[in-house]
């Protein structure tokens, strides 16, 4: 079977407050906000923060994306964010892997029995284009699909 | 600042029963699995599965290292992972950075206010050097620096 992952594109992460959100992790490990949103349809305000310093010349040479903590902080408490925190409260809330073409990988993962949350994609962050999977049809993970509007 | 993390080096997810949750990632994904091991220190069997289709050239060139999914089965309930899965069940259970030296990183970190769960390296999967950092202190994470066998 062909590999569809090209990579781990990010973790998204869960917090009540953003803004002191992104100062721990700029504090704690010297992580830099690359990207700054809000996206109305997921009822998210979020912020990308770009990992690597040894990805960062395969990055320059376009052959890479580099991996991201997305801080997530809901709009609102009745949105999937929102329920999350007061469920389960700060923390690891899904994970988003990389994929070349997010159409033949919904259409590949579709006939292998895992559901989808999303039958066509939706607008990412940074002009991703996304779906979500089932998180229990893989062991309560809640999976992301990107394809990053730059190389794969 | 110095960026301390080199990239997100694995995601560990806990799950009930290991060769299943195996099975599941490899007829899902098509991702393989590159190790398996048990540590008796930690409580846990674990496999790392590589992702990244993209990233076999760098990796190939010794650049970088892949991003693993890795999946931990506890070894009884009285583990830290046995407990994890009688409080939130099976699901994403820490997020592990890749580090060029684990000592080094260690004592920044520690002195910007993040308890350290361990002061001194110890044994990870494939011949890593590893440290937990306190999730109290990270918005909920636990979280793990891993400087690699190989080239970080």
């Amino acid at each position: 079977m062909l590999p569809l992952l090209t990579r781990i594109d990010h973790v998204g992460i869960a917090c009540r407050d953003l803004d002191a959100a992104i100062g721990r992790y700029e504090a704690t490990f010297g992580l830099q906000v690359v990207s700054l949103e809000v996206n109305e349809e997921q009822g998210v305000r979020e912020a990308m923060l770009a990992v690597g310093r040894a990805q960062l010349a395969a990055v320059a040479a376009g052959d890479l994306q580099p991996g991201y903590v997305q801080l997530l902080e809901p709009l609102g408490p009745d949105t999937p964010v929102g329920r999350f925190l007061a469920r389960r409260g700060e923390g690891l809330h899904h994970l988003g892997y990389g994929v070349q073409d997010i159409g033949q990988a919904l259409a590949a993962i579709g006939v292998r029995g895992v559901r989808l949350l999303d039958e066509r994609p939706r607008h990412g962050s940074m002009g991703a284009s996304i779906a979500f999977l089932h998180p229990a049809d893989l062991g309560g993970v809640l999976t992301e699909l990107v394809q990053a509007a730059g190389p794969a």
